[in-house]
């Protein structure tokens, strides 16, 4: 089909990269023409991801060695730090979403802050769209650069943005305390992530300290319209998979939590990838394994005048590669689901 | 869509059941009109799994609600023994896959043997196909009743079928070393499936005694042109789902392992969905999770005279219901690939 | 030796039963001449718990059929309802301490609103000393009969009881984000519990409806003087044993997190089974796995004057029969750490 | 107690290291005075291995730092090739135990074909003693330097040798096909051996070209009077620990399965870590964990003349530091169960 797109993944050796090219594989719009990964170039995909060796797929390559003039889009998922320069480079004709930390936050203060060191693409930093999809459709449809959200921070967002606008919830003492998979930690060799390491166990990590707390208070912020300062938790735990990020909350101006599910219900009555489960249903990370799917749920707290709310999705997918594709879909005005039609996978 | 297959699954709250749900739900020319489930009916597809609550489905019913005279076409996962009357009873019109045991073995008095009771539709146990759809697509294709073979089955009849009938290897001393997942074990509740008897943990069951044995031996046997006798020993691991199969063979004819590994390549090249991994190349259950692949392996043994050859699938969808899909896609002349194109969830 | 204190576990076929089991095997001054199970009467431990089948053990009996006159200390590993009648009925030379919840609320009210029935012995219930035992000591020490904690109730009340004594935090918006494994759930056989349902995944459940609260609520009630109303949200994981509380506090009386600290360092300097981990280290629950030790942490909150407090232990042992064996020694003046001395089990 | 044996680790930062220090914890008559890791040098034991933090030992110092001439007794768990020089230099008074694979194998041109390099050390090589327990307790009482034998030699030896020592089974076409857990691959970083890539999956690894295999060959070649090889298939899954091996065997001399049973009880009757399961029973690597027994079980096999042993052992006990503390016993003359007696963790 030569009217096909023609899309380059830089970083295709990693989790995410490999979990875009699963999902691309049935996306009958797209040709990928370029995958690179620094360390493995000269080597066949089916060698560092033998579940996608049937897939006829370019042989990995460098980033230098990609003709950018024969590319139309670029997904990229590579470290943050040097995407800064990778994307700084490519010609303009090229649109990207970026799976990095790189372009999310609007503030290049909490950028350096945060990050030890002054932005390297700070126009590029001004003019990137956060594409939370179901929050940003039309800015994303005219972006040339999307950055994509974080995993976390689409998890607790999806569930306590609307709230906010709405004036559901107060603004203090959010606590957000979430679970994660290990997949989120990437596929770097670390001794914290062997099997024995994880297996049968879990522990709190960046307490107090974990990166993608300034972009969720970026978000709930502008939802509240006022600076917000929250507690994340982050925990690793035995699981390939998912996120559940269970938030604890004051209702305001005198809401029931039914109230809260009310607002969640009708925020997403049209949304094919968010749904509110029904009431004492508990969403769990194994029902949205594998998929771009994000299930809510809403909680009476025994404590007067608190709620819980909890969120679940698949860190891979809705939380790094299926929003990434979702944002490309809309980017070129294409049916938003086409390639993340897939059902979960459970058990 | 007027002209989409009625289709039903008997038994829809196993996870047989579950996944067929999941890979139908891509299928352009099915349209799931019934679902059952004896003991559930009455609640809906989201109350026994959540994964699937997203889509728009009928509620469960009993078998005797289900008006088939509006159906076309029958997935049965039912328990062996009750599926053979449930499936005498269905109108001639109604043309099904059956998932269960009951009719995979030609021989009535080995089922007698194997399963301690005279087989209740002999008759129709006759005229069923044994759909291990490489070998049998002219056969499946006129079939009315196509019997879905086992997982285990599947597993090592692609593996060593083809080596059978080359003559390839001898057929004795054949030696299948299988581990499976607990979803093979199925949906009950059983103390020995809780997660604290089966995590962390490996043991070997039904050995020596295990019912796929006489359903491996009797492909086997119609491979090599006479009975063969297999020892069969699966083993029961911490996953959700997969098979490894480790076969240890004996070389014939002066055969070398290179020659096992042509014999495989050239049965397969055409195969979309069984595949025969490089040299050296180990197959791994987690780079066929979710997906109807089968991948092949051929090593050299330090014993001489000896091989040994890997296979792995997901014993939910190659095992079970991808290859049900798949049998269905051949008996309406239909792409075989159809709702079965999703590649591997890896990790 | 004739002067080892006979003993009898009731309930002796589930997962605190054989925990007690493993640990009273390397007990010098106990030995175990009856094990009851209802349902597996008349088999051998070997039989239901491989694991100890080298032990040379008592067969399997039910209650009915222990003589108690030759038995000195009972361990009632019972479900909570039926315990009540059966520990009504033991001769008054027997002491005992009781796993179930029965005799762990003092208040009857509280009891019969959780438990949907009037208590059946009531006066017992007002008789036992609730086994907290670094908190207890002296009234377990003269106890017949032991109320031994639950497993959230014992992780909780660790990290909080002498922060809330000491005035350190305040007693309102406490946030108890507990995370369990499997085996809390016991061993009987349910669906929720297979494998395939619990592995790679996580969901919370009894969102606010858990009876564990109620008892958390009384020891930290008593320990603030006032009544407490908690948030308690407990989330089951793929993993056997271990339970992680994540504990979100507000600081009291312009205390920082380091008071924090100082209170629980001093409160727990002469323990031999709560530690305080060093600080910006985080507790995980395997570096307490198959041993009698809890681990805490303190971390200040991104959010101003809030606090976060971790403590990890193994809910068979430091949450059920560890703590259990505890109060049997302390019961008797023995060394309180005799058959605790094990060391975690890692990786 | 100034009579305690004076005790260095030597590589005390590995799972073999940290697996030794939680057993010796408990041993009344060694002292642990200095515990060694190179790249680790300077950190507490608490650092590098939470779960032992509540121990008062040595800080982690380099192998230079040590002096030997205050120590008594070495167990030394380095990677194989350094250890030889690291042996050679100890002063003559210190007894050893290597965990390493350096001095397992007798013959120097088999060390020099699977290591690739000629030993550095041939004349310890030649005094060294094999010390699987259970058949050397003469020699290793007397030895100054035990190789302590690899986990999967361990597993295969304790089944198979009493029955090629005694001629109920042939010698050709055994087939050892093993699953293992995932510490074995020890606690360096490695991309293959991250949660990710080994949760909810199994592969055969090293297939018919595993290190361990020439070290089962010449104990079973021993054991057989003639030499020996065997087919031995390693796989990784997912558990922590565990090895089960599972040895398919001919039948030799008329035998029946229950003659190689009757073979092993004799053998092992007055063993206390070795079993034999009643018959009907399946070992399970979950009944050893974390304890120093290994279970073996007769069966049958569907194929006429052969038969099925299988074993299980908990890796870095039984197959590793368990039986280097056993040997430690033997050679010093203590009871062999000292510091052994702690029952398995299940579940």
């Amino acid at each position: 089909m030569t009217d096909q797109l023609r899309v380059a993944i830089l970083g295709a050796s990693g989790y995410t990269g490999g979990e875009l090219v699963r999902l691309l594989s049935l996306h009958p719009q797209v040709r990928l023409t370029a995958l690179t990964a620094e360390r493995q170039a000269g080597k066949t995909l089916a060698e560092v991801f033998p579940h996608l060796g049937y897939l006829k797929l370019p042989t990995l390559v460098k980033i230098d060695e990609v003709d950018f003039s024969q590319v139309d889009f670029v997904f990229c998922a590579l470290p943050h730090g040097t995407t800064q320069q990778v994307i700084a480079a490519l010609p303009q004709h090229v649109r990207v979403v970026d799976l990095s930390a790189d372009f999310r936050l609007h503030n290049l203060a909490t950028y350096a802050e945060w990050y030890g060191h002054e932005h390297l693409a700070p126009a590029l930093q001004t003019d990137a769209v956060y594409g939370l999809t179901e929050f940003a459709r039309g800015a994303v449809g005219n972006a040339r650069l999307v950055a994509n959200p974080g995993c976390y921070p689409t998890s607790a967002q999806l569930a306590l943005v609307p709230l906010l606008e709405s004036g559901a919830i107060e603004s203090s003492d959010i606590i957000i305390d979430a679970k994660s998979g290990v997949s989120g930690a990437g596929r770097d060799a670390k001794q914290a992530n062997l099997f024995g390491e994880v297996a049968e166990g879990i522990h709190a990590y960046g307490v107090g300290a974990h990166r993608h707390a300034p972009e969720i208070e970026q978000g709930l912020s502008a939802a509240a319209g006022a600076p917000i300062i929250v507690n994340f938790t982050p925990h690793l735990m035995p699981m390939s998979r998912g996120i559940l990020s269970s938030c604890y909350v004051k209702l305001a101006n005198g809401n029931k939590p039914d109230d809260l599910r009310a607002v969640l219900d009708k925020r997403y009555e049209d949304e094919k990838f968010v749904h509110v489960a029904a009431p004492g249903v508990s969403p769990a990370t194994r029902h949205v394994r594998g998929s771009n799917h994000t299930i809510l749920g809403v909680f009476p707290d025994r404590v007067p005048g608190r709620a819980i709310v909890l969120s679940v999705l698949d860190n891979l997918v809705k939380g790094a590669a299926g929003q990434a594709v979702q944002n490309m879909n809309v980017m070129f005005g294409w049916n938003e689901a086409t390639a993340l039609e897939q059902a979960p996978l459970f058990p």
